[in-house]
C-alpha cells in the first residue's frame, strides 16, 4: 500500500444562500479565495449532505460524521460537552448539561446564568464535585465555559429518562422544576430521586460558599443552584482511531469539536489564541497541521468563524471569515508533503438570512496525489454541484478519504 | 411489453487513476477506444459504486452485484470457488478452500503447494473424495487450478465456525494447525472434530498414493496433505434466473466469475482460449455473445485482463488490454440485433499505482433502442461523471437494465 495521508480543513457553517448584500452571491462565492479555487482546479469536488438532503445537523453531529462515525452513533450532547472540557466519561454514565444559576428562598430562578458568572466557577464546582449520593452513585460536576457546567452521575441502575430542572423560560422569575422520571422504569425513578437529592444538597453547600458570600457582598448574584438539562447516557462506542488502528490529530478552538474528537480517540490540539471567532490564530493552526501530519494518518483543522457570522446574519463578516479560511488553507498548502491529500469540508450550512443551521448541502473537495481531476475550478455551493464526486453523504465522503488511505476493508474477495 | 434484451460487457478492474506514465490520464482515458466512445455518444452514462462510495469489493462480490444480487447475499468465497470448478453445492454445505501440500512425519509443512503440483491432482483427489466420516457426514474433495482444491462437508449439524489447518506462513517450516471450533456450539465442535478426522485419514491415504510414490521417485514433493482455510456455509439463496424467470448466459474465462454465474442460475460458457489475460480469445467471446443473445434475455461477457494489469502495476499494458476490450465490444456491436441494449460496466477499480482494488467508482453505460441520450461522448472515469445517469450503486444500475427489459415489479398500482 502506498503511504498516503490527509489533512481536512473544516469551515464550520460554511454553506449559505445568495444574498442581496453580496450581489446575489453566497459569501463563499463572493469571497476572494485563490487557494480554495486552485485546489478546486487541481482536484475533485462534489456536494455533501451530512446525513441526507434537507436534514440540518448540529456542529456535534456534523463533526461526528466528518470524524468517521455514522449518525446513529450520536451519544447525545452531554457526553460530547463533557469530553470537550476534558472530563472523563465512562460508558453508562448519565451526563447532564448545567448552568450555575441564582435561585431565591422560594425556589424562583432569579437568573438562569448567575449574573453571567465567569470567575471562580472551578472553586464553586469543587465544593460539590465527587458528592456521594446513595447506593454507590457519585455525582461529578465540572465547570465549562462561563456559566456552564457538566454533571455526571456514575453508578449502577441509572437512566437518562429524566426531566430537566432548568425551566428554560425566556425570562427568569419561574420556579425551577422538580426532576421527574420520564418513564415508569425503576432506573428512571432512582435517577430522578438522586438528582433531586443532589440539587438540594448542592444548593445548601453553594448558598454559604465563600465565593458566593463574596459575590453578594460585591452586589453580584450568587451561583447558588445547578440547573440541569438534556440528560444523556454515554454509550459504549469504539473510538474510530482504535477501530481503524490509525493516528489522527484534531486542531480546533471549540470545545464541542474537541469533545467529538476525543470521543473518536483523536489527539486534540487547542490554544487560547484559537478563539472560535474571526480573530483566531490561523498561523498556529496551519503550523500545527503541517507538524502533526508528520506523525499521523489524518489531521483535522477546524475554523468556527463562518458559522458564528452566519448565526449573526453578517454576510460581509462571513465573507471575511471565509477569506481567513482561504489564507489558512494557503499556508497549509505551501508546506504540504507530496503524499498528503488536502480535503475541504464543512459540517453544515448556516445561511445568514436564516441565522440557523439548514439542511442544504455543502461543497467538498479532495486534491492530492493521482486524484481523478474534474472540470470544476471554483470552490463554492454551485460550481461544486457540477463536480466529479456528484452528491454524496458525509459518511460516503469520509469513506472515500479512508479508502484513498487504504483503510476500508474489501467486501468479498 | 416490447421484446428487449441486453448484452453487458464487463472489463474487470477497469477503473484507475491519472498516471504520470500516461500523461496524467487514466489507462481508459489514454487508450484508443473508438467503439466505447461511439457507444457513449449514442447512449447514457454514469458512475457506479458497486456497494457505496469508498467501499472496495472483490471480483466475486462485484459480479454478485452485477449479476443481480444484493451485497448481503454474498455466500462467502468457498461456495463461489466450488461452483466455479463445477462442484455441486447444496444449502447447508460447509465449504473450505484447500491446498494440496507436503507435510513431513513431524507434521511440519514442507511446502504449502506441494511443489506447485499441476498434474494428476484429479487422481489424488479421487482417492479421498466421498469419504464417509461419522454420523452420516460425507466429505467431497475436488481439484481446482494447480495446487488448489475445494472441500465440502455435507451432513446434519455442521457449522462454518472452525479454524484453518493452513498455517498460511509466508515461509514454510511451520506445523499445520489442528482445527479448533471458533464458538462453543455443538455444531462447531462436531465440525472441527470431523475435519481433523478427515485430515488424518486423507494424510494416510495420500502418503501411499501411486501418484505421490511416482512424484517422490522423480524427486518431486508429494501432495500428501490437505491444508484447509476459510470455511463458509452455503446459504440458501434463490438463483436470480429463477426469481425473475429469465434466461441468462455468462461468457468468461475466470472460475470466480463462472462460479457466481452458476450461483445465479446462469448458463456459463468458457474455453481454454479464454485465458484471463491479454491473450484471451476476443473473437470467440464476441461470437458467443451474439449467438447466446438469440435465446437469452441477458448475456454477460467478461474480460479479466485490465484487472490483472492493474494488479501488476503495468499502465501501458492495462491500456492495451482496454483496447482489446474495445475491439471485443466493436465485434459485438457490429452484429448486435436492433432490440438488444449494449451495456458497459466494471466490477471495481484496480488503480495501477495501488495494485489492489479500491473503492473509487467505475464508469457505466447503456446504449440501445430508444435510450435517453446524454451529452457524454467518451467512456472514461471523468466524462462519465458528467453522465445522465449520475452516480448510482451497482444494484441501481442492474435494476435499471432489468427495468428496461420489463423485469422489475411495479410498486403500488
Amino acid at each position: 500500500m502506498i503511504n498516503r495521508k490527509v489533512i481536512m480543513a473544516i469551515a464550520d457553517g460554511l454553506g449559505d444562500r445568495p444574498h442581496t448584500m453580496l450581489g446575489n452571491k453566497t459569501p463563499l462565492e463572493y469571497a476572494r479565495t485563490p487557494n480554495l479555487d486552485d485546489l478546486a482546479s487541481e482536484g475533485i469536488t462534489g456536494m455533501m449532505d451530512l446525513i441526507a438532503p434537507g436534514i440540518p445537523v448540529g456542529t456535534d453531529m456534523g463533526h461526528l460524521i466528518l470524524f468517521g462515525y455514522e449518525p446513529q452513533h450520536y451519544p447525545g450532547r452531554g457526553p460530547i460537552e463533557a469530553l470537550g472540557i476534558g472530563m472523563e466519561v465512562k460508558p453508562g454514565d448519565i451526563v447532564l448539561r448545567c448552568n450555575f444559576a441564582t435561585v431565591d428562598e422560594a425556589g424562583i430562578v432569579v437568573d438562569r446564568r448567575a449574573g453571567r458568572i465567569r470567575e471562580k466557577t472551578n472553586e464553586i464546582a469543587k465544593s460539590i464535585n465527587g458528592m456521594e449520593l446513595e447506593d454507590g452513585v457519585v455525582a461529578y460536576l465540572e465547570p465549562a465555559t462561563e456559566h456552564r457546567a457538566v454533571l455526571i452521575l456514575r453508578g449502577d441502575g441509572l437512566s437518562d429518562q429524566v426531566s430537566d430542572s432548568d425551566p428554560k423560560a425566556p425570562n427568569d422569575g419561574k420556579p425551577y422544576h422538580h426532576i421527574e422520571p420520564k418513564d415508569a422504569s425503576k432506573e428512571a425513578q432512582k435517577t430522578a430521586y438522586l438528582l433531586n437529592v443532589f440539587l438540594k444538597k448542592a444548593h445548601e453547600i453553594l448558598s454559604s460558599h465563600p465565593v458566593n458570600v463574596e459575590r453578594i457582598t460585591a452586589g453580584k448574584l450568587p451561583a447558588n443552584f445547578i440547573l440541569t438539562r438534556g440528560a444523556g447516557r454515554m454509550v459504549d462506542i469504539e473510538p474510530i482511531a482504535e477501530k481503524l488502528n490509525i493516528n489522527v490529530s484534531c486542531i480546533a478552538g471549540e470545545s464541542t469539536v474537541l469533545g467529538v474528537a476525543k470521543l473518536a480517540g483523536y489527539k486534540t490540539f487547542t490554544d487560547s489564541s484559537m478563539t472560535g471567532n474571526i480573530d483566531t490564530n490561523i498561523e498556529l493552526k496551519a503550523k500545527l497541521a503541517i507538524e502533526e501530519i508528520a506523525n499521523n494518518d489524518i489531521v483535522y483543522v477546524h475554523m468556527k468563524a463562518p458559522d458564528v457570522k452566519g448565526h449573526d446574519n453578517k454576510p460581509l463578516e462571513k465573507t471575511k471569515s471565509i477569506e481567513l479560511f482561504d489564507q489558512m488553507v494557503g499556508m497549509i498548502r505551501e508546506k504540504l508533503p507530496d503524499n498528503v491529500y488536502l480535503a475541504l469540508a464543512a459540517d453544515h450550512s448556516t445561511p445568514c438570512e436564516v441565522g440557523e443551521h439548514t439542511g442544504e448541502p455543502v461543497p467538498v473537495l479532495i486534491a492530492g496525489p493521482s486524484i481523478r481531476k474534474d472540470r470544476v475550478s471554483q470552490y463554492n455551493e454551485m460550481d461544486c454541484a457540477y463536480g466529479g464526486m456528484g452528491r454524496l453523504t458525509g459518511s460516503d465522503f469520509v469513506r472515500t478519504l479512508h479508502d484513498l488511505l487504504g483503510f476500508v476493508k474489501k467486501q468479498g474477495n
